[in-house]
């Protein structure tokens, strides 16, 4: 039987991770390189492309399959162009045409988009959004990336950076965010954003309270064992990082009013301790106008993170197949 | 000749305005009747229909016309339902459904959308925005409302009730909005809110200024002819209101990455000392990706105030005429 697959490739700054997906989500195989063994990103496509063109699956009898196109999550993706722009985690300067260089690689089509928005699409296609038209997908790492979904459809704007809720301004002159301005929601919510509420908390409490600490060891992993163990501060900075997040998703729901809003990343997998106080904050600043029948929910995603990309990146394949 | 038109009615607290609309967006027939003298809304339906059935032009000799449909625009206008729900300034209680109405009166198909979404059609069908496919629309009125265009498509959300710009909340524990909550964009960006803010200004300045003032003549045109005439209160007053619009609106890119912003209604009317002040506050608010090669615009709208809600109203219609 001749398996009709796509690619998802989800490029990040330490590995390349990519496997080859059905129209029913199931990954059929995968593997990865490691990005920063590639400074040249045609030498990636290049060892890419060949694991994906000898796969072959004896269990499955797969010998054979007809690959429909190449799907791409990276940092700093442009949808319509192909490209990655200024992506300040890759190695890579400038522009990278990567799109291009894959479909030369391999004469299939090529489509990339930024991994936020790819994991957006993978959670309509293969997860909990299925049969939605309107939704928000969040992703809570390192920064706070977005996906948004209007009229079935993701949002990519004028120039592809449609979807960077990340760098809302939530608090005027708050937080130094690394694009240049202050108070932008990922300096607040993000494994990044709630490390730094932990020290603001810690040192209001003891302006010295750092000092003695291996702040090294602190990231939102350690925190979220913390507040299990009943440690206060780290419980408050869940509670604030809520806060925020759920005062600042009512805010985007007056842009798309969404039926769904999906939870994703590290921070995410905290559970209740972040669900909580983001959704108690949700509700108490939506518009009432929200608040009627069909009530908004907040939900984690639910694809396996490690395999959310992979699946998101394929899924921009699967939106169009052109068999 | 058998001309073919699409009626567009502009239902308002006051006034109901419609007109008769070609595919070019000329108005061929234009009357309006008092909404209040209509305690029930059936009977509106009723006059209306029978002014656009009895249009004849003897001058254009169209005497004979094939009506395509009735697009309507209404506040609290839900346009998956085709009806007015709960809406503050109209007399009609609870949830009207006029779209229907419409539709069994003159058997032909009705939709109805909210005032500020069926303007913003109007200017992607009829106006500056020709061409475009990422917009947002804001009308500056009582309130601020607003549409956004994606992908070519209005923004509705899964309920209707998406675009909601006006409650965003763009000041925390700001001033008292009338839907409950504090510190909405249209507490201070709107004709009310300029005059919100000009009394602020007077107060600060002389807590007992506003004491012996006439309060009932101050509205936002009465600021207007103020800042003309070098009342520094009044000018500051128009840079407050650009400054936080210019901030808000550069958070509003980071959803939809749109081509353009129009700026309509009557505050939009008061010019560069309203677009200034906007513009700047903007620039310095916006992410940088997006001050890259394809500057995002912030114009005017540029459709005639009196005929926008008529001709965006029709526009309903003909965007998907089905002849």
């Amino acid at each position: 039987m001749m398996h009709q697959l796509a690619a998802g490739i989800d490029i990040g700054g330490t590995n390349t991770r990519f496997g080859l997906v059905d129209k029913n989500g199931k990954i059929h195989f995968k593997d990865s390189l490691l990005t920063t063994d590639f400074p040249d990103p045609k030498d990636l496509v290049n060892a890419v492309s060949e694991k994906i063109l000898s796969f072959s699956n004896p269990k499955q009898q797969t010998t054979n399959f007809k690959l429909l196109g190449v799907g791409i999550g990276a940092p700093n993706g442009n949808y319509l162009k192909g490209t990655i722009e200024f992506a300040p985690n890759l190695k890579w300067k400038g522009i990278i045409p990567l799109a291009k260089h894959f479909n030369e690689k391999l004469n299939v089509p090529a489509l990339l988009t930024n991994d936020a928005k790819a994991a957006a699409l993978g959670e309509m296609q293969f997860g909990g959004a299925k049969g939605m038209k309107d939704f928000i997908f969040i992703t809570l790492g390192t920064g706070l990336g977005s996906g948004i979904l209007a009229n079935g459809e993701l949002i990519y704007g004028h120039d592809g950076f449609a979807g960077e809720l990340g760098h809302t301004i939530i608090i005027q002159h708050g937080r130094q965010c690394g694009c240049g301005r202050k108070g932008c929601l990922e300096q607040y919510c993000s494994a990044t954003g709630i490390v730094k509420t932990y020290f603001d908390i810690l040192k209001s409490e003891n302006p010295h309270a750092t000092d003695e600490l291996d702040t090294s060891i602190i990231n939102a992993k350690y925190i979220y064992e913390q507040a299990l163990s009943g440690n206060e501060a780290a419980f408050y900075a869940f509670n604030y990082t809520g806060e925020l997040l759920g005062y600042a998703l009512a805010n985007s729901v007056t842009y798309t009013s969404p039926e769904a809003i999906f939870l994703s990343g590290g921070l995410a997998q905290a559970g209740e301790l972040i669900f909580n106080p983001t959704i108690l904050s949700f509700e108490k600043n939506l518009l009432p106008i929200y608040k009627h029948k069909n009530k908004i929910k907040i939900l984690p995603s639910s694809l396996q993170e490690d395999d959310a990309a992979i699946l998101g990146a394929a899924s921009l394949i699967w939106q169009n197949p052109k068999p």
